[in-house]
């Protein structure tokens, strides 16, 4: 199968179509070259655009495949008419068996982006990452009671990238605190976790993929070891069991998938952004 | 208009779905209710779904609107055959054209994320995240030949979650470093960030705004006083200017925004995962 340029082309930042684009795109198995064209949000530009597209057609000896994400109609219309292209709307395909089913016409709002700088929505979700970064590695006990997880777990389980993106997609106040040594010889939990055990959530990893990711930062390291692994997973994974904290493993999953799973469990129906 | 409730159905996070789903759904003026129901991989769960959304349906006295999306055929056909709902089939609508366009069968891949947390793909994002993370505020001078980009800036003008996003959402490694009062003092670029002119992108902000957000970090301080935020901002401007270091203002735009025009300018064709 020949391999295919594909466009994105937005008048917003064409950030979620790219992204759904690509998760339609992974369904086939070559590897296309992708190309964004975010912003186009006049005639002129679109024009520009379509120029670029037929030239390619042209020059690749097949027609490109083009996501469209336009709200404006002459934008919108200009491109799936003008291109030699498979053109694929995205918005339009979706939004007219909605606006028949509601009955009422759909409001052509330019970018799921646009305006959002000052709504209280995205006011939150900064929030949330400010207070994540003030609350990674168990940096501050400070305001904890305002978090709405704390991810537990030993060291490079993969806490903080999955705190960050909670906080980013999901505007979720997502602290974390690691398990360390130390706790286990106390054999209880960090004091600062105590008042607030019924938010914490597990992660926990396999040792030998622990053990390469500790290497990759401290090659050879007794941090590192295996065995130190084996044994640090053995404790904290002993400890939550005592102390009725939830948890899961994050050695096949991506930090979407352990986001998705924690929070489905501390709420159901949250918005996603 | 009466407000639906929006189910999003996948056999993955859904997230990527539900994301787009909610750009949809925001061309509509009405609040309405979402609900996820991920990881719908056998028929079993599917008749679950497929009950729950047909008892809300009679309770409220109109369908749901679901989105769905399932790799699996016999799932799939399942939803689609028994809710009472408008179904929209987010997969099939835009995987059967492109089919027929590249004369092939898409291989029904479930999630777009399965399998993802080994590729390598995955392992460059986690790694930017780190990087970002630990070149935070002009934190580590360490390895910043390795950046892909440098935002500057000064405090409080959006470059954390600027960087934080490149990295979580592009696998940029994005470091980003304060421009503060004795920088304008001794009216020069931080000494680290010399050697990476090239690689610095700026961002500005209107004082007002400025003024706003530090005001809720610190109120009534020096720091945050208006006069003393467009001081800064003027003598950041005129350094920026001066060093042929380009800039946008963050006033009015969301990260997703700023962060995709800075990718357009250090890598116009940059994949997005």
């Amino acid at each position: 199968m020949p391999n295919r340029t594909v466009f994105f082309v937005s008048d917003g930042t064409g950030i979620t179509a790219e992204t759904f684009g690509n998760s339609i795109m992974a369904q086939f198995p070559a590897k296309h070259r992708h190309i964004r064209r975010p912003f186009i949000d006049t005639q002129e530009k679109a024009e520009h655009v379509v120029k670029e597209i037929n030239q390619l057609a042209l020059q690749e000896g097949q027609r490109p495949i083009v996501f469209l994400t336009l709200a404006k109609n002459d934008v919108r219309d200009l491109l799936s008419e003008q291109c030699n292209a498979l053109v694929l709307d995205m918005f339009r395909t979706f939004v007219e068996p909605i606006e028949i089913e509601l009955g009422v016409k759909s409001n052509h709002r330019v970018g799921r982006f646009s305006d959002v700088a000052k709504s209280q929505e995205y006011h939150d979700r900064i929030e949330a990452i400010n207070f994540s970064l003030a609350h990674d590695d168990g940096q501050s006990a400070r305001n904890l009671a305002e978090a709405d997880v704390i991810l537990v777990g030993v060291s490079r389980c993969g806490k903080t990238p999955t705190s960050l993106y909670l906080a980013m997609q999901h505007g979720i106040k997502a602290a974390n605190c690691p398990l360390i040594p130390e706790d286990f010889e106390r054999d209880s939990l960090p004091t600062m976790l105590k008042p607030h055990k019924r938010k914490c959530f597990g992660l926990t990893i396999d040792a030998d993929r622990l053990s390469q990711i500790r290497n990759e930062r401290r090659p050879g390291s007794k941090y590192a070891a295996l065995e130190n692994c084996r044994a640090e997973i053995n404790e904290a994974e002993r400890m939550m069991k005592r102390e009725g904290i939830a948890w899961l493993s994050s050695t096949h999953k991506s930090i979407e998938e352990i986001a998705t799973t924690i929070l489905r469990d501390i709420r159901p129906d949250r918005l996603i952004y």
